[in-house]
């Protein structure tokens, strides 16, 4: 299945409806019934070469959910190519995080090579450095899907750090294929989005604008995005971090202008750029958001694996 | 189940008496019959702040044993409440290991606070820092009623570090529950018994005595409880160290006086305050304790996840 | 099974046949089938105090696909004998790995001290410091031979590091059960094969020879089994390993003189010692041999769980 690998770009709004769909059933698969041993017997391999808890968990949580096991791994001081290959013969899928950008590519190529055109062990990049993380993504769409009810006709606001995070990123390729949807970027100066995400947009025809004022952004929005400034970024900057990092932050003074009928979405995990007083508003949707990241998880595992 | 939770004082000897009904029914739980399934497609979330290889294994096997998944995580960068929340949505059953006294509390009241009144996933604190380590004293229990025939009319020697152990201290919160039992703390000057036990057990009107002569107490005790002195309690003072550690060693001559329907205890590991000589006497109690703790934790597993 | 334990060097060629037949049809279990559900309910102790992730995730795999769970542990703090009497409590078959040599043999006698001559929880070595590596050795035979369908009547060039290697060491102890075997020894001098395994070949009339020349050799062998060169054991002399592991590298121009039926083996994972470029040659047989190890090993846990 395409959908596994790459970038993320790949997928289609009809491709999206069947992991989604799928997604939908995995809610309610309970223990000790049919439904969750379809993945009996079969092997994932979790292979992180850099810390990822809670996407680790929500793929080993997903694998056991349908019946399957999980083995995890880490560098074995050889190239990444000869892991997979050696993993790939273990296993009947492998879920690979990487602080690499384009990792996922190349180890995909490493098992396409050694068995030449056939199909092969699928790969699910779980987030390659600052390149991709299409598995959020999707469970970013997902939720937007199940918290508004439609993926069309949207006001966005992204906030934060949106120059690193490969979870914005990804998300905003993936919107963009969808209709009519408008795009707010409110970050601090030294971390604004990219130019080639501007560029990505102006191409399919999809309105952006940065924004400084929060409120004002706020008070617009269907989804708010907001997402954590990492002082690793800014160096021995710690002035900057320090008022990066203060500038943008939700807590009930802006839940009072968001729009009854939109929600927070959070990658998680937070530090204070959600104030906790937030969690109880029934539109603060970043703990469900992370529950629909094993729903998603258990529908790509169940599509890759049996179909 | 409220016995999942806290300290260890909620529970009563009834209450007891259900879960060690299902423990000794877990010691015959056979790889491949039904019995070995009833947790298929449950999730256990081990999650440790602090190493302890020996809870996390009895735990991680007990859920094995019964057919139940388990996945692992420790500290992600985030408050303890946030962790808590996000693993309660990969999982069924959290276990808690934490360094800070308290920690268990917490973490319950964020799963009630974010679930209102209902029934939410159920959390076991596998012990939280100096407080308790109610499910270490739940197996101990079990092991005196199993080795002894009974949990009242007992004479119960502790022996090592009384002050920081936790183990000793949520055994004899338990202990309380029953009738007639009278404690000897036989400690080292500088970890000797805390005042909050010896009023609890003036409360309940049981006897203590602090005693230095380990001979003497030895000769009186059904339970010799040993536990470790350990290095870190006495920071600099290493010639301390070195006096409290030698000062209480359970040899051959300590076994000579003790009774012979006694049995001697150890939550392990050990380092040498239970000489190895010790290890071929049938009153060496401490192997048969630690495969209680699969037991009685196969127990709680089963009776908070199907009752 | 007394196959599981010790050097290796108690296996007999009628012995290993079983074994092999019973590899040959684990490499057609497929989820969901009965076969993969022989061990439901089993538990695998993976006790590694040394890191080594191919033998772990392979004995883990192994595990998993019949149906098995696994929990992993690390040292304790205590000593070998008391870890491994409290893991064979929560388990039912036990994988070690040590740095130190002579630890499986210790640790299967604290097994069977505990439980005098009876039947115990086997244990399987899997690999103790410079000593044996055994279940290496098996998967390394039963490669051969499926590449060349015999095991008698063979040329063995071992190339790279043999003195520290306990691959090669335990692979020819076994190979020394059978018939008119050769073996050309190609190390450079700081890593010659020692003197044991010499004088073990002159004992059971083996043919060996040290020789220099890579090409010479590879041009006569019917198994070219190259090892890494490990830069820890050349302490501070940098020279002399930068030297060692340039010496012998296995590329396509020794794989010209490699005769047609030959196969290079590698107990992975290597550095540079074989060149990529050799991937592609049918002979090149080192991922094939890792996926064998996941088959060996998966009859060595049903022999020993089931038998």
């Amino acid at each position: 299945m395409g959908w596994a690998r790459g970038t993320g770009q790949q997928f289609t709004p009809e491709l999206l409806e069947v992991l989604f769909d799928e997604a939908d059933l995995m809610a309610s698969v309970k223990p000790g019934t049919p439904e969750s041993r379809v993945l009996d017997g079969y092997i994932m391999a979790s292979l992180f070469y850099e810390p990822s808890t809670r996407t680790r968990l929500s793929f080993e949580a997903a694998m056991c959910r349908l019946g399957g096991s999980v083995i995890t791994t880490e560098n074995a001081g050889e190239t990444l190519e000869d892991s997979i290959r050696t993993v790939e013969l273990y296993s009947d899928v492998i879920v690979l995080r990487h602080f690499a950008s384009g990792s996922a590519g190349a180890a995909a190529a490493a098992l396409g090579e050694r068995d030449g055109d056939g199909p092969h062990t699928p790969l699910i990049n779980a987030g390659d450095g600052p390149g991709q993380h299409p598995s959020q993504a999707l469970l970013d769409v997902y939720t937007i899907r199940k918290e508004l009810g439609r993926l069309d006709n949207l006001t966005v606001g992204l906030v934060g750090d949106l120059a690193n995070g490969r979870t914005v990123r990804s998300l905003v390729y993936l919107l963009g294929k969808y209709t009519n949807i408008k795009f707010y970027f409110v970050a601090p100066d030294v971390v604004r989005m990219k130019d080639d995400i501007k560029e990505y947009l102006d191409e399919v025809g999809m309105e952006w604008e940065e924004a400084d004022d929060l409120m004002a952004v706020a008070s617009q929005c269907d989804v708010l995005y907001q997402t954590r400034i990492q002082k690793e970024r800014f160096g021995d900057r710690v002035e900057d971090y320090e008022s990066a990092r203060g500038k943008y932050i939700i807590d009930n003074e802006v839940m009072a202008v968001l729009p009854q009928e939109a929600c927070v979405m959070h990658p998680l995990p937070r530090v204070d750029e959600i104030a906790p007083e937030v969690d109880a508003d029934p539109r603060a949707a970043y703990f469900r958001q992370a529950q629909n990241g094993l729903f998603i998880r258990m529908a790509l595992l169940k599509l890759l694996l049996l179909s």
